[in-house]
């Protein structure tokens, strides 16, 4: 049983960090009672409390309040999840990390940036190009804050050459469930001091404690780039083209696969043209190298793979000013489809098994009657499905979600591959994976043992 | 307390395995009493039998009677750890895994390829290269086994472009302490959904289960290659290129750092000559890039950018024969000191203080007149200290040792980069870490509650 909020304690949290930054107002309480994920208002909860602390002491002191009175307490970033994993459930105390948001510094000889858990990624961007470096995970959703991508292990496009945030984390500062502040990794390239601590709180969605502060690696940004669309008559021949690519020794940034029917929707969204011919299903291509030179033999030479696996042609886009138009489009997508949409599916699949996942969704389509359009990372097998609102999606929801998730599991796949567990997959993950759920658990007890840092995500108590 | 093993359980273990794959014989368990730690004679201790499984299945049912009868269990590969950690130091059952050595697939589609825990490092860098694929890490030791590589997360001097194991273990087949078998992760490239138990599993040193098998991620060989040798007139000088060689945007395969010292005595073990200019220190550098001509051209722009950094000139090394040979000769400094050496050590620190760590060392081997050869890892901050057997060293050993790990640890750097916590560096990971350790030991007892996986490894329960 959980402790109750009392005027006394909301007092006590007004001290540590300043009546202003705390409030119990509905109507602000609004905005932190749920995230990006669709489908929202039925997962909704409201906190009893919000508090917005602007340093890790105060992070601290909230969370010994929090430990000694055994109240709830869900972190919270910039929102923009997809899986309910800040949406505080059992109520108590939201703590958000906006005010948190100063980047420490950037160290040019380590290649390394730190930066407070509130920090954007937009923000990270942005500050690290103007030292001449480069910081290559790329989610969705560039506003997501440093804390967020680190305790969801966010993915994102670019994950084919330079890997998900996992592989960009280098060390982190968390306030772990009785208050303590801990450092774990640093500017370390390699570090096997024991088990990994740091992967542990990766992808943890703040059940574990708090990250307040990430040391992210960064690199030289690569001199030239490109990008090829290149058009086929079937998903299947554009699936099949992958590993054809990848044999060539090239590892593009990014090795997106798109079918035509998000194509319209994104045109009427945008008022803008698909720029290349139209064909059953694309692949969009970006590839970097060290010189001009280099990226456009690369360029051709993947141009002439894609012709042999079956492409129809392939585009070059080798302006900076259409390589960004594209991307827009691109980002668009999910905009354009999300109107009408129940929900945007995660599911990672080994990368040859894509074409086959894809057509059984469309066997799943045709049986419930909801159109489910798809486009994800072909390099990497992330697979987003979204399920349409068409008519009477209300019934059907249920049982078509699950059969989704049962093709990508007997594909040899997870249910998520980057959006996290969070609140909405984790009935999946306690039927797919119950022995799994049972280590979670133990490791959740063992760490968290009153189960007030974020309850009720990934695994129940 | 643990079990004893008795009679009727060698009798039982023999009908699992087979009579010839069970031994209580003292002669036949010398080779599994120790690793390849210099002074193993101190930690050396021998089981009270060795078994070897043939399957997963005989490996679980090995499990299924430690468990039951409380006996401690040692998991071993090839035994070329460097930290004690497959030394039975309670007795009880060893588990080698050198039966189980079948490379089951190499799945060209998806650039993985599954073996037995028992299949060494040689043998798939062979195997892969017949299908024209690669497998990039590369710790010293190649007779390693991929069960061990996973579990100590081995790392190598490729770790700087291509990262360390952990960045190619996609899946694992694992017996956990209670013998149930578990497949963690798969033939996926992006995986969320929960704690990340792959993660947790590599780097474990047997402590939480035995891993029997893994998927490993491979890519397709980079088509061309070249290696610099680089002479400076001091390590700081070199130590100082590294920042500028990665800010121009190419990330070498690997970027090691050299000092002289290490190559008298690699000269005359091997009666081969160093191939360029004898100076203070070296960067042995390796690039390589998607074709012949591009890789000439990161060559000479890495000359120009360390000249300008004070190296006093730059060797291209293009043939393949000359670069097979100096990487013999780097590989043999480990071999060279080893006849003199009491222990090699495995300190990691932030990449940028190298050079001062180094400095450190030659500080304290004066204060101690020990002898503390160097080379490492410059890309990526590992560097290898050897603490020489000059004379009187086993009186200072203790307190020199101690005084080396305080300099990395004052760095902002840790124990041990890619060697492992084992049993040697147990005692500095509860003093340098104690709250870490506090999580690790909750950790072990919520996975492991009768601590028989690997006892007295990592930390003490």
């Amino acid at each position: 049983m959980y402790g109750k909020l009392t005027p006394e304690i909301v007092d006590e949290l007004k001290r540590i960090v300043g009546e202003k930054n705390v409030t119990v107002s509905k109507d602000e309480m609004e905005d932190y009672s749920h995230d990006e994920v669709a489908m929202s208002e039925r997962i909704k909860h409201y906190p009893d409390v919000v508090v917005k602390p602007g340093s890790t002491e105060e992070v601290s002191e909230i969370v010994k309040i929090a430990h000694r009175e055994k109240i709830p307490i869900t972190p919270r970033g910039a929102g923009t999840g997809l899986s309910g994993g800040c949406v505080p459930i059992y109520g108590g105390i939201v703590l958000s990390l906006e005010r948190m948001n100063r980047i420490i510094e950037i160290d040019e000889e380590n290649f390394t940036v730190t930066a407070e858990a509130g920090v954007r990624l937009m923000e990270i961007f942005e500050a690290v190009e103007k030292k001449g470096l480069f910081f290559p995970p790329h989610p969705g959703d560039t506003s997501a804050m440093v804390g967020g991508v680190i305790v969801t292990n966010a993915g994102g496009a670019r994950a084919v050459k330079y890997g998900v945030m996992r592989n960009f984390v280098r060390g982190i500062e968390v306030v772990l469930p009785d208050g303590e502040i801990m450092e774990i990794g640093g500017k370390l390239v390699k570090d096997c001091a024991g088990y990994s601590l740091l992967d542990l709180f990766i992808g943890s969605e703040g059940t574990l404690g708090i990250v307040t502060k990430g040391i992210l690696k960064l690199m030289a940004p690569p001199p030239s780039s490109l990008m090829l669309i290149v058009p086929y008559n079937s998903l299947h021949d554009a699936i099949k083209s992958v590993p054809a690519i990848l044999k060539t020794g090239v590892i593009p940034i990014s090795l997106e696969f798109i079918e035509d029917d998000v194509i319209g929707p994104t045109e009427e969204l945008t008022k803008k043209k698909w720029p290349v011919m139209r064909a059953k299903a694309y692949l969009m291509i970006i590839v970097d190298s060290t010189s001009e030179e280099e990226v456009m033999n690369i360029g051709m030479k993947l141009t002439e793979v894609c012709i042999e696996n079956g492409a129809i042609d392939a585009f070059v886009i080798d302006t900076r000013s259409k390589q960004e138009e594209l991307l827009e489009f691109r980002g668009i997508f999910y905009e354009a489809l999300k109107e009408n949409m129940a929900e945007i599916l995660d599911i990672s699949v080994p990368p040859s098994k894509i074409a086959e996942y894809v057509e059984g969704t469309k066997r799943l389509s045709e049986k419930y009657g909801i159109s489910l359009p798809t486009y994800g990372h072909a390099g990497d097998g992330n697979v987003h499905t979204h399920i349409m609102k068409d008519e009477g999606w209300e019934e059907k929801y249920e049982a078509l979600r699950k059969e989704i998730h049962e093709l990508g599991i007997s594909l040899g796949g997870t249910i998520t591959g980057e959006h996290g567990v969070g609140l909405t997959k984790k009935g999946y993950l306690k039927e797919f994976e119950p022995k799994k759920v049972e280590l979670m658990r133990s490791i959740k007890r063992a760490m968290d043992p009153d189960n007030i840092m974020n309850p009720g995500k990934i695994v129940d108590i």
